[in-house]
């Protein structure tokens, strides 16, 4: 197997590209309670420590997961289960949710459209959601917070007041809501393709919408699990997420659940398109059939009749008349003519 | 992207289109008991306040929710719940149904159809049903809630004599009636579909059936959760809704699967008559062949036939005699008549 | 829309004909108990109010709904519910079962099916049984009820010392049985035509089979709700129907499961014959294309060899020898048997 | 509709065959314990009176289900209600089981093969199993029970030490381990014909698919209600099944399970079968239109360039010179190899 | 039926391959616990009594389950029930769990892909878990288990520490992962073929194709009993598993979620790959008819001019003339260059 297809199908697989493995990894905390806001970048995961037992909200984000030791130390401060800890490591994990006593551990995917080549990237997001911190692991540098870091920043909404519950719904919110662009995305190009497909056929654009269509199987491999996740945080009974915080998490279930019933018609217009490349190729088809039918069908016997007259037998009535001619190029007119009008009958011309 | 597909866009993923922003918001009160009935077009909404505590039923609908400071203003007269609040103002909601103690809200779709276009036209309106009260929210000026103005001004029906869970009862019905209607109107164009696609099976039909396709896989989007929604109404505990309307919901809820119903027979009945265009293609290219076949069959060994003859060689029998030429003509006279029986034993012809 | 389409239209909707408006309509009477049997067909619906407070069972039956003065009168004499009076009204109603508490509405669809046209017609039954009474609603006049008539009449079978809600089983199940027969018919047609689009392709039996398959579309509208509504019946706990008699409704449900099973074995027949149907196309498609192909494979070289033979230079090898022609002619048979025997190696002949 | 298309039909709606009617009824009694055994044929359904009321275990099996009489007579004996005994004399019942207090009435398909036909032959079983007898109804003579008969009269295994239940579960799983060894006969059909359709793809191969295919559709019928059956008797609360048979039930409900698995993988595999013979005669088209594009390819132009010095013009460039000829072949092969160039260019060749 | 059908055959319904029967069958036993460790190769299964009743962790492996007397004397030994003996030795088992009071049952298959072949082997494998015992049946030499074998004689993680259910746990989940690993190869050479079919779409390409559908097919078979499985020893209330170990089997379930939403996708990836291989086939063909008909409809019309010159009429205008020829080359110049034209605004060329 060469290196392109390894790396083509990492994708279906779900495995991290082996270039991530070399990037250090780098540890922010923001801790922040209505009054306070603090946020610092981290050089050892021992610093984390302090921040466990302070009664403010911390937020801690890991991005990269390649180095086990680091993961080990923070997995022991916060006490985090192997299996957990293993889960986060492995970033082939189905987006899910469970609930231990002391926290929720929720994993899910945050995709990233690469417009240019049309292709979704994904990357694993793990969140442990304690009683006053959150730890969120992603697999490289780069995410859809940075709305979130502002707001907390400059304590804008609602989020300053509430707790680590609320600040667990924001980031599952914001990968979700960006589910929803990625989609926009695909709209607009399938709308784009529809319109080909019906004024220049050809074989590029049904290998866009294969493409398409592929990305789609691929996504909703993503989303489906994501909606039971989803329900299942909204109705846990754990004590960790507060009353007044679940109905939001209601908000995103109905998103998700917009989400997928949007891949749903997608998928179902792009199957309706292929099934329109199909019969406009069959019609196509039979557009070049009747063409070649009705030279054929004309040409043939008037071919055949000029080679009666061009037998070299010595004896044949005509050829050596002035009207000869004539009267073949008018019988031949005539067997032209005829054939013309059946092709008519026909509703082939 | 140009405009165009901008704008048909938007029609996939429900957003509202950019021109309706401009247009002013017009809100209306009527009011009414057995006794009394009030029509008031109000300017600010401040003045919806006195209606709040008048034990008499109110119904406020706003057509228009692109001005957040008028949706927040309402909000905050009535108590509603922030994110209620964002979901009115976002036409893209999902049908649903959402129980909040003090009140009950609805989001569902309103549509319209376009006969010469063929295209259907999607209005959202979120009502909030509350103990005296009942506010609607439409995106545009005009709906189809007119009959029911003139039954309460009127005084015709049970309508001034119940609350105001009958009014919101009287509303979503008014709503789930139009789309019957817009099923009638899709029954007549399948019909008529299906009757050219058997005696004139062109590409222009087979587009439309596609275009019709596509907009029921449009409507099942709005139809689906619907089911759910009427369902919950129905079942719901809430206090607001009396026993006695419960059965009204249930009527509704007839309503919506017979759509739903209907709508799954019109997508086998489309489906069906691509799979017979196509066997109709098929068939045709097939006769199409067959009349190919038939004339080089004939056509090409009586060629052949005359070649034999044309050729310059100076001794080939049979030239210079007298019967030469009549035994080639019958020779070929042979030859295509058991070509032709050939053809009638493959029933070709 | 022409007349006739509209006709068309209604069968898919399930509208009444407009020609049945005018028929008047005719109500009968059958009252009987273990000993007293008494037929009487009334003019006026008061004349079934004596009838109401008898202990004996009665069977009231109204052939004919489009004059809703007569619905209206019998609904106040029975104490129906305005909303039971409007669905028996309605002849668009899903076969469903709603149990008040002084009676249970059962509204479900009389089939029959005319061999002719090979259409199957559709009538909508209402029944309200009540506790000593049976009041039956039919669109038009004419039912498959006539046996039951007879029984009643004669004392046959256990049905005279039986209550109301036996004789309303005994409606539904003669009603239900006669949906077997219909798929008897449906069954036998399909053998046929098994047989004949293997023996004869052609284009009317495909029309025959997509009739078929539309017409197996609509019956799953009437039948799919039907299973549900005789489970209800079957499960309510509604102090109506006797423990005795529940057991007859399981049967019943048997029986619909059983039409709705042999439906489905029947849709999956007729898309097999399609699908058989195209490929025998496809296959035949092949053979004309391989005569075609073979034809000109042989006779395309052969021409071209008479024609070098036919050009006017005046010194081609061998034009005067006398050996000339039977050499060119050697050549051909050369030609045209190694094309058959390639033709022959190809396994085409 | 001639003979033969009625007796195709009864196979679909499950009636049995006319010809069953003439068989006299046969009876056989087989009476046993840990300690006796006694088999006997019996005449009349009155001898069975006697073995109702000893404590031994009682198999009446009973051969033949067209003389009322006979039935009526058994069912008064072992007080069976009139419904089950309808239920036993209408072989075209669903797969079920119903608890009825004194006894437990089963009905299920016993399937057998027939090599030559290729066609599934079915029986309806009609059991009813008591505190301590068992009755068998069949609709012929013959059986899959031999070896159970043996195995009492032998006393081998477990059967003489357990009561009726146990005998029912045995005669149960003689019928569905016969459907496993139907499904092996399957197998290897299907791996023959998928043999078949790769190497020799021909009408007939296509066939013996769709063949199978219906005899699946068919089969499925009888063996999806059978599933909700087993299950049933597994988790029936019914006092005649004790808790040490009960475990045997689980077993036949995993073999059904099995059966109903392998139809399924079966199903998938024919179809897969048809979709790949529409493939490769698509090929095959393809193939054969290469060769005729080739050929007319090449020997059109050829033909014209003959055509060009086979005109009689007095005056035409080179015909009266020695190199005129040669100079014209030269021209010719030319023409050709350009041609063979471009169809290898194209990868046609 | 020949011998090579018989085994291929063998593989649909699980059969075991007939060779199997020769080979001895092997028994080992690993003892341990924290602080001892013991391996043992028992002749007679009588040895494995010993272990029965000590406290530690007794793993006894059977590899061959062909010789009954074998497996009779470990039943009796660890008191295993006569139906759990049966479905040990009976190799068409679908994956179950099965929980006895003193010992859960639990078979599933361990798969070994071949990738010379690019065929899934199968492997029954049956685990008895009791309270301090664990015995592991196989049908050949040869397992996926020696990694746990090392981890348990090297003290290698937890597993030394635990007891027989984690033993029961890491049996499970070494045979779960190894499908994962097997879907990873189906993985890349789904990718492989991807490429392959967009580039040089062929029949061979289509035969590899329908190959991995078909062992997908197959493997569904597998894991979907597989998923509920799993699912039930997570949730089993048995008190032979531990708490403690419970959630490692929530883990396994992940596992074989993860492996069936894999397989939907990759069976509709293969799906979509015949799809596209039909309709480049389609296209291809189109190519292929349209260089026909340019070439026919360009030829036909020259030859039949040149055929009218070749006639032999003694008077046909312009042949005496210096300037015919040009004249006639001109004509077909500019009946050439027509053609050639209308093929361009066809879009042909």
């Amino acid at each position: 197997m060469t290196k392109i297809n390894k790396r083509r199908f990492q994708r279906i697989t779900l495995r991290p590209a082996a270039a991530v493995i070399k990037e250090p990894v780098k540890i922010t905390v923001i801790d922040y309670d209505e009054m306070h806001y603090q946020y610092k970048e981290v050089v050892s995961p021992d610093e984390c420590q302090v921040f466990r037992d302070k009664p403010t909200v911390t937020w801690i984000n890991v991005e990269g997961i390649h180095r086990p030791e680091i993961l080990e130390k923070i997995a022991s401060c916060f006490n985090l289960h192997p299996l957990i800890l293993e889960d986060i490591g492995d970033v082939e994990q189905r987006p899910k949710m469970e609930d231990l006593e002391n926290y929720i551990y929720v994993v899910l995917k945050m995709l990233s459209y690469d417009t240019e080549s049309a292709e979704i990237e994904i990357e694993q997001i793990s969140l442990v959601v304690g009683n006053n911190f959150v730890i969120s692991f992603q697999e490289t540098v780069g995410d859809v917070f940075d709305p979130i870091r502002e707001r907390i920043k400059n304590s804008r909404g609602r989020i300053r007041k509430m707790g680590a519950d609320y600040l667990g719904y924001v980031l599952v919110d914001a990968i979700v809501d960006n589910y929803l662009k990625i989609l926009d995305e695909f709209g607009e190009k399938i709308e784009f393709l529809e319109e080909e497909i019906i004024t220049r056929p050809d074989q590029m654009v049904l290998k866009e919408v294969y493409h398409l269509k592929r990305e789609i199987i691929f996504l909703r491999k993503v989303i489906f699990p994501l909606k039971e996740m989803v329900r299942s945080l909204e109705r846990s009974d754990s004590a960790l997420i507060k009353d007044s915080t679940r109905i939001y998490f209601r908000d995103i279930y109905d998103h998700v659940i917009q989400v997928a019933d949007s891949m749903e018609m997608f998928r179902e217009m792009l199957t309706g398109m292929v099934e329109a490349y199909l019969s406009s190729l069959s019609n196509k088809l039979n557009e070049v059939m009747k063409v070649l039918t009705i030279i054929a069908t004309i040409f043939m016997p008037l071919t055949f009749v000029t080679g009666i007259f061009g037998m070299n037998f010595r004896f044949i009535p005509g050829l050596e008349r002035v009207w000869g001619f004539p009267v073949a190029i008018i019988l031949m007119l005539v067997i032209g003519i005829y054939m013309l009008r059946y092709f008519k009958k026909q509703n082939w011309i």
